[in-house]
């Protein structure tokens, strides 16, 4: 039994031993999520310290110390930026337990042009599609693998059909473990599963809907020594808190004023706020800044609960082209209310144009991203419209995935063939001006000398025109 | 003019200042592409050495220490991994002209399996695939990027259809310039040139193959301020060298026996001999590792080359599914055939079965790779089963390009319809029973708990069977 950690419900508070949850990781006392706590957590005092005193509430200068200096180590455990704050995730009893891709070391990117079109002064982005499949998933499944391992499971698996799979595949297969992946039968997306059958993953088609899969999903994993890795699995958000420390050093500890997140299935602005929060009790940031989630219209459970006065969550058909966020139900909304009512955040919903234009705007900042990051642009404009961001803030954008894993969302953009003619009616003459600028279809020509020089004098004239100059000097 | 550097012509030796060379790099005298050397380079003594002493030739030790101090750094330019190594690349008169998306940096992995499968006690994998835009390529736009910027150029262009122009309209984007991407008109392959859209590319479709785009677009930086991004720059090299520093470094400059490169342009082959050679004449590394090229049989001129008793380099129609790699005229030859020489390493081809294979097995370790980079296994093995690897030489494989960059190849070799009948039949008995236990085509299932139980039962007691014990216990 661990002593560096328990279990808490988040819905009635029970706590359990870490080895006490039951295989489907839900409450039997009221069927809510549990989230892991140290002795040193917000609110814990009275968890028991263990025997060993590292895990009492650490000092943060030595911690900002130790993890500047474990930057120079070629340890592959200390070159993960999940793992070099392992004070933070005193989860495992056994480091050689470590499952690791290097995943982590994100990029928090200036985005100059970015800041202007959304009226902030200064702009960053988070970039989590860095990771090594490509998405934000990596961070919490890397916690949760070597947890798998440490307790001795040989087979993992997951219902998921986009990047939890891609994840949960890669290091399955680092580890030496068996992966499966459950997904609803009919037409399936190959492009979202040719990562995880490369990483070796059986995948499994159900007669069924998602619900259905995960139903007998949980099934198997009460039946079968399966470890359960969709993200009721609390030791993901573990993970997943860590951008939240990179964010901070990154910044020198000067906390930004606002986070903006993309809402889907809500685990990732969960463990973002755990993250901050955390930081804040240990004394390592002055303040938690505000996290803020955007949903895609079509996707809006959380906005409709936020904007509810009755304040009640009722599942949504989700359709939004924003695949990676298309989700009606979201296991952890609760976790992430709590963080939008505790950090003063906000919730917003933005549509399909809006996405699809602030897609391009990134893009043109040479920063690459799947439409579901989008979300968190398109929705800064509007909270700066609204006054809920001042031009002053420091602002950053978490991008959840990387611009490969939906090319063909990018093709049909700049083909003209992704938005409907009444999607871009509902645009304004400025964000329709915005299109024209960025879209840029092949053109095609004569492989005549005359001809392309003609050409390319037409495209520079018009470019110069409408590109706008570089809005810092900053090298970025 | 730049003090700090100059080119020479790598055929005929001579050597110009940094900013004479013709707007199509290439040497007047002999039509010779460019390398950059400078005061401190191997066999660069003749070149007076400039006003700043920090160009001479740099201590070792200074060198290794002010490294690592960088990397507790968090500007952006420390935080590459190409600028932090920028003593080894003074091509710049102001690091404030540096265009950086945060590349480098990226893993090293152990490969336990892999060295299992190809009979040598440990094998490590460098990811290039992890840099920002999914390729190596992004090393050398980084360099040859800024260089652009600081020469004044607004505009710049490449001949390409895939990781290149990617890496160039990111980099171009970050830095506000403008980018053209000419692709030969007819069947476009548009998951190839997604990024290039994202980023903001100007595509121009011209009616002729690639050759004509070339000379059309060398025609047109004569005549137009736009600066030439093909792999004749030489200062895209220069990025791509520090790679070998990275590999040098993480292996606590203990350098491999041996590093294996896929085999396309020929320019990666050709930097990272350039890194590893001044790595040693500045006394950072003792010894070279060897440098050994591998090419797909369907674009193998320098394997041909390599094979031919008379030496003589002749083009090739060149057709391989690997399509990274699938140039039957490669620029970089003569500098890529003379890495191999000087370092005493081997040109070996493979054949699409081979490549389609390795790439399943390096999956299999949960590092997913595009089919190019699966070039290096495939030929490993071979270079083991001649004996020109011994077992206990320490082999470092590159991977040059992310598993997202083809998801089609993926695909088609899971569902079975990748390799045809003929390829199959060129396997042997293991390597057929290798595919049999790495292909995973999804299983449809009625949603039936009792169904799905056992047909996962059997799915274990298959795969418990077919899946060997993981070779390794150091925590990878």
């Amino acid at each position: 039994m661990s002593a560096t950690h328990q279990l808490r419900c988040t819905n009635c508070g029970a706590r359990i031993a870490a080895d006490a949850a039951s295989s489907d990781f839900r409450c039997p006392e009221c069927n809510g999520l549990y989230e892991v706590i140290y002795p040193w957590s917000p609110g814990a005092s009275s968890v028991p310290p263990g025997p060993d005193p590292a895990v009492r509430l650490p000092n943060p200068n030595a911690l900002r110390y130790r993890w500047q200096e474990l930057r120079t180590s070629t340890l592959s455990i200390d070159q993960s930026g999940v793992w070099r704050f392992r004070d933070l995730l005193p989860i495992l009893n056994n480091l050689d337990n470590v499952v690791t891709l290097r995943e982590g070391n994100t990029p928090l990117y200036e985005m100059p042009r970015c800041a202007e079109l959304a009226g902030v002064d200064w702009l960053l982005a988070k970039h989590q599609g860095m990771n090594p499949t490509g998405s934000f998933k990596d961070t919490g499944m890397t916690a949760a693998m070597s947890v798998a391992v440490e307790r001795g499971f040989k087979w993992v698996a997951c219902a998921s059909t986009g990047n939890t799979s891609a994840a949960m595949a890669a290091y399955a297969a680092r580890a030496g473990l068996r992966s499966i992946v459950f997904i609803p039968d009919g037409k399936i997306a190959w492009g979202k599963l040719s990562q995880a059958m490369d990483y070796g993953a059986l995948t499994v088609q159900l007669k069924t809907d998602f619900d259905g899969c995960l139903q007998l999903l949980i099934e198997l994993v009460r039946r079968f020594p399966i470890y359960l890795l969709n993200s009721v699995n609390p030791y993901r958000l573990e993970g997943q808190k860590t951008p939240a420390v990179e964010i901070a050093e990154q910044m020198e500890w000067q906390v930004p004023e606002h986070i903006v997140v993309p809402g889907g299935n809500l685990g990732n602005s969960s463990a973002l706020g755990k993250g901050f929060q955390e930081l804040k009790h240990i004394g390592l940031i002055p303040r938690v800044p505000k996290i803020s989630i955007i949903q895609a219209e079509g996707a809006n459970p959380l906005y409709r609960w936020f904007s509810d006065t009755n304040r009640e969550m009722k599942p949504v058909h989700a359709e939004t082209r924003a695949t990676a966020i298309r989700i009606g139900n979201p296991a952890s909304w609760k976790k992430a209310a709590r963080v939008i009512e505790e950090t003063g955040g906000w919730c917003e919903q933005v549509n399909e144009q809006e996405i699809a234009l602030a897609k391009a705007e990134i893009g043109a900042e040479g920063v690459g991203c799947e439409p579901a990051s989008a979300v968190t642009l398109a929705g800064l404009k509007k909270l700066v419209a609204q006054g809920r961001v001042t031009p002053g803030e420091r602002v950053v954008l978490v991008l959840t995935g990387h611009t490969l894993k939906d090319p063909q969302y990018t093709i049909d953009y700049h083909r003209g063939a992704l938005l409907t003619p009444v999607e871009l009616a509902g645009a304004t003459p400025a964000e329709r001006t915005q299109h024209e600028a960025l879209r840029k279809p092949p053109i095609v020509l004569e492989a005549d000398e005359a001809v392309v020089l003609r050409a390319l004098e037409e495209q520079m004239a018009i470019s110069d025109a409408a590109h706008a100059p570089v809005a810092s000097g900053i090298p970025v």
